[in-house]
């Protein structure tokens, strides 16, 4: 397997020159005064290096090994403990947090960045730390002063991690249905009971407390998800002066035995009269956990940018490695045996697919987290309003379509490895069982896509929707003189009028049967993803066409040519998409259920 | 994980009713007088129960316990010689073998239903016996009276088993560089010498000898493909009277550790002066292999059909049990706290999606079954020559389109799943892994596109395809006066005339440019595919339709159902494909190797 090269080179292009960020991070009242391209070009670079010589090196080992439990005691592979504490030191864990607090107050178009170089050395090691921050997120968002100062400094320092507890075995999607018990005692706290399944990083050996968030419900709550509140349950509790107490009433009942993310502990907790305390208002659980979950389902769609790209750097390393039959059009080496794999075409499209959702995904993982950014640090009312309509509408597309496309680039990478690819060994079928969860935890891209198409579309009746095919429009006609670009602009210019004229006429079809939500969703945020990663691509072309001319580099060149592989090759895929979209719900509704 | 039902009904159906099997048996000369549906039938349902009862229970302990290699002995996991044992008293080894030497003659299209049988409740397992057919078949068609006597009955019996000794490390795709060297011993046989990886069976403890079949080359032969022959070599010699004698000089380096499949050994293999016997004759050992290839092939893209029912079998299972949400149209299951999950629009896309694959794929690996059989049973020259050709243009079709599809159906099943698809325990995620090595052994599924549409096609100026085309078009004008059919004919009249524009386009782009072939030829198989399965939903849907009224059991009514779902939902990536393939080798030779 290739050793990991984090990608600056496109990073810098993506945040410098396709979204110039320094203009946005000094238009922003909470960005102006902290946060300048050379802080950002630091943290990236270093971020890079941790991800080659921190966290590449014990993620086959990490794999292989996997977690332990014994008599209840959850423990790391080896190398976790020692990674961890050098990851911690570089206050990693605090990047995007509460800059009053300890944390670093970072925007996250940095933070994304070097989340996707991080899972793409290490996924397991990666969600660890993702956890902490998304628990500190909620925390710092939701709970009272006191608990924030109690437990945030020694959640971004990292000394602590932090876990979220929704799942249980019965109620999965369906959060409303959950069973765990919080009764309110007389000190203010509440005592939480009950088991929660899949719980990421839910006890390790990493950290010297894990702050769990759970989902309960007090004895005399609203039936379903209106009678959710939210809980901070820490594994031990922690006296006035923030030294640790007691251990609290928390025990790991088991840890999974999984497909991928093996170095991640993945546990059943059970939660035996734990003290914990309420996060938020009463019954208003959900809504806190919303608050969090944008960002953690950036975090768990750029897992999927993060495997690609490595997928992408195993594949093109083997394909220039491994010689294998003669180029179509004569040797390429004729003074050996056969030619580097790399001059067939189908080769080719392997990799330049991977390439392309890639660079693409990059963008637009960057451009949901410069949404992120404004929404958070705006001063501006309406500028915040607009920005947390792009963040509802492109945070499920961001979290599907980068998973999708995840699995589909390690698949592709594994095709190109050939028997290969199949041998643990080689280390790219462990990327391929890593990223396939990212498809599935965090709400299933199917449930991403349901939310998109009926939550995000169809219940405003388009109108976050219109926000975003008018900044494309615009771009478009903005760009109309601009000749050389039109081989970029005319495909957009109808992909988003194909996106707009489904998106209408599933409005209307779902007024007549609710069920045309459901039967087009997944491949309505498909057909958007493909639409914004047009966009995204139309955007990269401007810049580099603006600058190949004297370009020695050739970064630019290849940008263009890049560019043109997707709109040419792999944008065709919206027109099936759209197609059956069209078809509607009556063909899947036809059948009882026991004809299945 | 649900318990594997053997699809029996739905068999009969293919077998019987679509393809009228019995009128065909009568019509060849070497079925007429052996086979008939009594005999199929009996045969296809005992099948179905050693899969059930045989297989199934170890194939989930033998994905944990996996292969062992312990001081140059490989032994399989616990259960697996003791269901090998009763697997070869049942015969099953020598189901379609020679009935001169043992084997019972049957024909393909039975061989292939019993195969997705087996391999849909343990391809592990599966391989062991597949791969001695395939080496008893390459060694019924080429070797000599001496060596078929000599080694076919106890391969046939099962008493020994077959291995293909092909790959070498630097040498996959491209055999032309094999080192592997056979001296010419006095005696007529040969001193074989050399290392083989990647070999199926190629030892373990199920049988009492491992008959390989080895690609190698003779000192002094021509360099490239046309210098390979290929040699009988047993890890154990043989004495006269057929009993065994010493040890060969073949040894075991290693077994691989891999994604899935693991309870199947897959070896390093060292022939340090082995002695061997030509099979075929000298020089023509690829040629050799290739007779044996089709049927492999063909067994290859069966197991993407078999992982794919067994998918479709634990994702209906899910979708009834769990449940989770309410029905968008209203509570279906007001007592219970939810509904269940099939319910819902998109739960009902993926599964539905998995059948309309899986019905598609039975009658299309059953339809090229019946091609192999025409070929080897017909004694019409002209009716072989016919049958010839379609067996080597659908051969790589069946083998490419069905293992993509399983893959597909596999992670769409583990979707259905959610997060319990991810877990060891619920087996669903061993599917995954398992179906994974479909698509890259027996020649990747890449190497069958560029087969199809280099050698299939463009070759021979679209000859063999004409053949295909003929068929489809006849088929629609002879229902022309079908009206209820015509929602099946006309997007099949549609789809034949999209493949045959495509074809025609490349045939003659790839006059100007060799590179056209590699560009187009994974999305041509995939439209080939589409195509090929919207004939067989037409064939089916036609039968379905003249027996649906007064059908108590709705096997006809859910069959018509299901065929809309394909033409309507599924059909429409054709339109993509055809879109994309069009647009050439251009974009992706455009980069250097350096631009990647």
């Amino acid at each position: 397997m290739a050793d990991y090269k984090a990608p600056l080179r496109d990073m810098r292009f993506v945040l410098n020159e396709v979204f110039e960020a320094e203009k946005l991070w000094a238009s922003l009242a909470g960005t102006k005064e902290t946060v300048d391209v050379e802080t950002a070009e630091a943290i990236l670079e270093e971020a890079g290096k941790i991800a080659s010589t921190l966290l590449d090196p014990i993620n086959r080992s990490g794999d292989e090994e996997g977690c332990h439990f014994d008599d209840g005691v959850v423990t790391t592979p080896k190398g976790f403990p020692e990674a961890y504490r050098t990851f911690i030191e570089g206050g990693w864990c605090g990047l995007g947090g509460n800059p009053e607090l300890g944390g670093m107050g970072m925007p996250k178009m940095i933070g994304a960045q070097v989340e996707e170089m991080v899972q793409s050395a290490n996924i397991s090691f990666g969600l660890y730390p993702m956890l902490t921050a998304g628990a500190a997120l909620a925390i710092n968002a939701h709970a009272t002063d006191e608990l924030k100062e109690k437990y945030l400094p020694n959640m971004y320092s990292g000394v602590w991690a932090g876990a979220m507890d929704l799942t249980e075995p019965h109620s999965g999607t369906d959060l409303g249905i959950i069973k765990t018990k919080a009764v309110p005692n007389d000190d203010g706290s509440y005592t939480v009971t009950g088991t929660k399944i899949f719980i990421t990083g839910g006890d390790h050996d990493l950290s010297d407390n894990v702050i769990h968030l759970v989902l309960a419900k007090l004895p005399d709550a609203p039936a379903g998800p209106r009678g959710i509140s939210l809980f901070l349950v820490p594994k031990i509790l922690v006296n006035e002066d923030g030294s640790l107490a007691d251990r609290n009433n928390v025990s790991v009942g088991s840890i999974e035995h999984k497909m991928g993310i093996k170095a991640s502990a993945t546990c059943v907790m059970n939660f035996d009269g734990a003290q914990g305390w309420l996060v938020g208002e009463l019954n208003k659980g959900l809504a806190c956990m919303f608050t969090m979950m944008n960002y953690e389902r950036l975090a768990v769609g750029i897992q999927g940018l993060s495997a690609s790209e490595r997928s992408y750097q195993n594949a093109v390393e083997y394909a220039n490695d491994r010689i294998q039959g003669r180029a179509a059009t004569g040797p390429a080496n004729p003074d050996k045996a056969a030619d580097p794999i790399i001059v067939h075409p189908d080769v080719r499209r392997m990799l330049l697919t991977i390439k392309a959702y890639n660079e693409g995904g990059r963008a637009f993982s960057s451009y949901v987290a410069r949404w992120l950014d404004i929404a958070k640090f705006s001063d501006n009312t309406e500028e915040k309003a607009h920005a947390d309509a792009m963040v509802a509408l492109l945070t499920p597309v961001v979290k599907a379509f980068l998973t999708d496309r995840g699995l589909e680039s390690c698949v592709m990478g594994q095709q190109v490895f050939g028997g290969h690819g199949f041998i643990r060994e080689w280390g790219q079928e462990q990327l391929v069982r890593d990223v396939r969860i990212a498809q599935i935890y965090e709400g299933t891209n199917g449930i991403q896509a349901l939310d998109l198409m009926g939550r995000k579309v169809v219940a405003n009746n388009g109108k976050f929707y219109e926000l975003f095919a008018k900044e494309v429009t615009e771009f478009v006609e903005a760009n109309s003189a601009n000749a050389a670009l039109t081989e970029f602009t005319a495909p957009l210019a109808k992909a988003i009028e194909r996106l707009s004229d489904v998106t209408e006429h599933v409005i209307k079809a779902s007024a007549q049967s609710p069920e045309e939500i459901g039967a087009a969703s997944v491949d309505y945020l498909d057909l958007f993803g493909f639409t914004a990663f047009t966009y995204m691509w139309a955007k990269m072309a401007k810049v580099a066409l603006e600058n190949v001319e004297g370009d020695t580099e050739g970064f630019y060149a290849t940008k263009i040519k890049t560019a043109r592989f997707f709109v040419n090759r792999l944008l065709p895929k919206s027109l099936a998409l759209a197609e059956a979209i069209k078809t509607g719900s009556a063909d899947m509704m036809a059948l009882s259920a026991e004809e299945f």
